[in-house]
């Protein structure tokens, strides 16, 4: 694409020659001619450092220079929207099996499926079009996946579970394995049964190595558009919803109801049965106690979690502990004055 | 099986017709007629709600209705009883592997081991008979493995591991990995020798994606009956007791002591060396300190660990910080007024 | 080996026997006449315990007894130098593929490099002379290994990775996964592009199940001697130094800066962007914030994570708490008596 074809796309200002062929992307520092970079501006005071990059996209009040500049609003996200378009859409190359016994002869794939070596798909599983099976991940019996998704390396479906389509499992994601459900008998733990499954919806994204159990009776669900960072852990018959986004190592007990576009920060953890109310967002390591429910809209940190600005306000004032005691010593020995005086 | 069945089974008190077929379970908002249910009551005061389950396990003072009804003293247990009885024990049924090389002819495999797809059995290696080695799993040079137990796809047991019989690894569990042995040698570090091995108890279960490390010297133990769930890691000579629950994310460093029935919730971090007395509970995200010990039977919560009842104290005067600093001032401002009415 | 061999090799004072062949290590408790044991003082007046081992090492002030002894300057130190000469590299067995299809006739293997059974080396992938790729292990395409690494199985190292000689990956980690960058658009998140690397140094470990995502653009790098435990997540675009160590369950977000020798203990949170200066030492569970810094060699605790001295002396204070309500229920009173007598 040529500077003035991305800037078309992202419906910006060309300032400069639009003929030069960009065919790649880079940071500011690194970025060589054929490549687009963007700057974000820090400071109002900053000005766009030297670049080798062929065109660079930045923000509206970024004066001319030498360089071929891209004005929009947003530099970042114009820059992720046109590397989209320079880079297609990056799929994975994964050579296909060449051992048979891999693919079960009952599973049904859609066209243009591809199955990595040392993948596996039981019988009755029904993979969408386009679908991408990648070395040794697993398909389970009767798991059903839409179209075009990509299962990286070592990802595993179990059959208990239905995957809408373009979602994406990262190497070592697990979906559909059981729930910690136990019972407790006399002097030891029985497993509850764990016949439930896992729903997930369209553009979904889940992260390396995370964990999504299912149901115990009824469905885990995890709603479209939604993205999971890795080593997340989603216990059984959580319910989130549409755009919600967990940073690593996020942890939710059985049962938690996430509502859409919530944000939950890195290490956050969510007690059993507890809810997040829509475009709520929890600050890293987070800890919300079972049962418990979080407004809609608001802001939250700490263990026991409260809204941000409490919890910011009782860290200031947990600074103030030393003089506290220091005061109230101080307080002391003044009344001990004084009622000597009195005497 | 009929409701009269489930209802000899659980000891229970049928109540309307028991020859119903119950061939699964469900939800009692879900179930269909041939499903069975369960309804643990929340308010003394709640009712039974409606539903199309064709009986229901209900607690002892559920009054009977046109439902069939079986009145036991915990639903909840009962039900996952019966659910073990009609559904049978649930085994996985992966294909068996057709590409001869991945199991080696010097593995000793007990009666009706299946080894499915993509798995790897490497010498020396005992598998017990009915042994599940699901796909992409892996048992290495020497473990020994009991009866009946189930490798889910892609968890893998070192050759330094020995399990007991129905030992359960969920997907991507790792068994006997080496542990996080350094000695810092000049300006680097170098390995500690990790030649220990793993042993693990009957009917042990570990979840997804969790890690159980190899010994340095002599093992890490897990006693029989005990439950870690998804993204739990087991330090290198750890010492788990019998039926001791972790849930998801807990982390345990090395030469952790956890005594039986101790209960230890999400993301639960245990320095080295520390001690856990049998039967103690830990809330989600607590934090002991290496070295210390919990004493049995206790409850405890927060970063350093101390027991729930001062915890909840603490958290309660915390809340009460800003009335603290309110009062000091006011109590300033009486003082400065006594004194100067003193002069 | 010798006893007097040891000895040489660690160059301690050798007392006793030196004649003894040792073939194996154990502890002090368990260790058999054939195998070589070490003994680290925990008080000035402990003496030591009775062994069953054919040598121990001990510091300096043990007196001789009738075992074989040899005396250093640091015990646990020289008994690890002196295993890995007795027990030799250690290296894997695992048994070589049979199967052709798995490693793709494009990749460069160096002399004497094993690809395991159900691993999957993809095209232009470069692998170093002495290299195992274990069971079911990963290598994407164009991706470069150097020289005698291990890959234990189900690891997984995609073509965006670049690493050097001597990086072992324990079972199930992942180098080179996509990093988690967002961009909102609309109503709903797109993927910012990743596109770049991974680097990793010369004698770097990386744990189970750990996850190293590429850099967004740019790469993410790990210095050569760094040790990751299990569990941990390093986020795109990190710059890790030199000898970094960090236990299980450390979780870095994106852009994170650490320098040489820091340690970060189990389960430490760090924000966005945030540096950790060379030696700094963090305690378990510590958070630290976005963007934020820490001093190099300093030592640091909680979260939000200050200096571990602040940290526990507002712990102290914090167990102050309710003697300060009561006093201050004291003084109100004792004021509230001047003021009245004062009328």
């Amino acid at each position: 694409m040529t500077a003035r074809d991305v800037a078309e796309l992202i419906d910006g200002e060309l300032i400069g020659s639009g003929g030069r062929e960009l065919t790649s992307g880079g940071t500011l520092a690194d970025a060589a001619p054929h490549q687009l970079a963007f700057w974000q501006r820090g400071h109002p005071a900053d000005s766009l450092p030297p670049t080798a990059a062929g065109c660079v996209i930045v923000d509206e009040s970024t004066s001319a220079t030498g360089l071929t500049l891209i004005r929009v609003g947003n530099p970042r996200s114009a820059f992720a929207k046109a590397m989209r378009a320079i880079s297609g859409p990056q799929l994975p190359e994964w050579r296909v099996s060449e051992f048979p016994g891999q693919v079960s002869p009952d599973a049904v794939l859609g066209q243009g499926v591809r199955v990595a070596a040392c993948a596996v798909v039981e019988p009755d599983a029904i993979i969408g079009a386009g679908t991408l099976v990648g070395p040794n991940a697993f398909v389970g019996m009767g798991a059903e996946l839409g179209r075009d998704c990509i299962l990286h390396p070592g990802s595993r479906v179990y059959g208990s579970a239905r995957l809408g389509s373009r979602v994406v499992l990262h190497a070592g994601a697990v979906v559909g394995s059981e729930g910690f459900g136990l019972v407790f008998e006399d002097d030891h733990y029985e497993k509850f049964p764990q016949l439930g499954g896992v729903r997930i919806g369209d553009d979904v994204e889940i992260g390396a190595n995370s964990c999504v159990d299912r149901g115990t009776l009824g469905d885990t669900t995890i709603g479209a558009g939604t993205k999971l960072d890795n080593l997340v852990q989603i216990g059984h018959n959580c319910r989130i919803g549409r755009h919600v986004v967990m940073a690593a190592q996020v942890g939710l007990s059985g049962g938690v109801v996430v509502e859409d576009y919530a944000v939950l920060g890195g290490q956050a953890g969510i007690g059993e049965k507890a809810t997040i109310g829509a475009r709520a967002q929890l600050g890293g390591q987070t800890g919300l106690l079972p049962g418990k429910r979080l407004e809609a809209g608001g802001a939250y940190w700490g263990t026991p979690a409260r809204p941000l600005r409490d919890h910011l306000s009782q860290l200031a004032r947990l600074n103030r502990l030393g003089r506290i005691w220091k005061n109230l010593r101080s307080l002391e020995s003044r009344i001990a004055e004084l009622e000597s005086a009195g005497r």
